[in-house]
């Protein structure tokens, strides 16, 4: 888990902004359970359930908050 | 689901920016799901359920802090 | 649902602030649920349960930070 | 509930501002649920659980935030 | 509940300051449920679950995001 | 539990960051629950559940958001 894999908030748009707050939402996971296989297998658990997909879009709202931040809101 | 959607935060009024925090909710859960028919099918999951609606509810609050910050409260 | 409701976050007071944040957090919820007579069939599951009068007032919490934040925290 | 009950967020104390945080997550259930023999029934639904007193402890945690801030964190 | 125990934000490292948000987030709960047998017998509920866990964990992370800023992240 | 672990909270890289936001996750239910035999008992109700590990990673967002503040965002 230790491979680069986070080189900088800052990005070039609001969309690559809010792409990255997915993804530091999905590698937050992985920390706490590295097993592909696992993660593969509880798929179904949250894609298919509305609780739970409301719930990753409480995350991702959250790492959004703090990638913008960084880029000062993209302002022009 | 890398089409342009955002494009910037600023918007012109507050109504608006609340609209866009809308969005950004609706388009993280497109992230995590981009099945367009499962998403219809749980739609009555969370829109008929007062704890999936508060549970929505709290995720555009939380990007509508974002978008807020990032037009400075849309302050005179 | 594009009818004029937010043209401003600016409140003469703390108090008018939090009604306004009261009034994010409803409004939120109509986004995703505009038919009024599903809302109101549910109320009783929130505003007659102890967890969803919990989740309700941490939506307001949420609001209100915004909209202290957008007045300066109404400082003297 | 129009009374006023709110007039300033600012607190001579870290301790006077935690316990407007308290106050302020009890008005927002009061906005949503004004019946207070209710409220009262409901009681040991939330102070007699482990999850309804840790779902209370994070909305004064998210108003301490707001009272914090307004009050420059007390600072010295 | 209204003996003195929170005279400042202000520590003198971060690991002093995580701890004042463990307090915190503690005596919020105290605030709710000031009865001390109650909440011992609670204890189990959250502290041998690991949703409980979670959630007291929460409560800790909003809290410490407080002090920190309190105190400019103990930046050197 | 009053050993050292937390000095600072600066780091080189986002990465490293991230990654103190994992631990100051972790070490927060320490503080509820120190005894690690529980601990490693109840790993598989979160860590092999997809609303646990959702609830882990929000935690690890709300303390990112914390520490990446701490590094002003580590902006070049």
């Amino acid at each position: 888990m230790n491979d680069p894999w986070l080189d900088t908030l800052v990005t070039a748009t609001p969309q690559e902004g809010f792409e990255l707050a997915v993804l530091l939402s999905r590698r937050a996971v992985r920390y706490t359970q590295p097993d592909l296989s696992i993660l593969k297998k509880l798929r179904p658990e949250y894609a298919d359930s509305a609780d739970g997909l409301t719930a990753a879009s409480q995350v991702v709202a959250i790492n959004f908050q703090t990638v913008a931040a960084a880029n000062n809101y993209w302002r022009p």
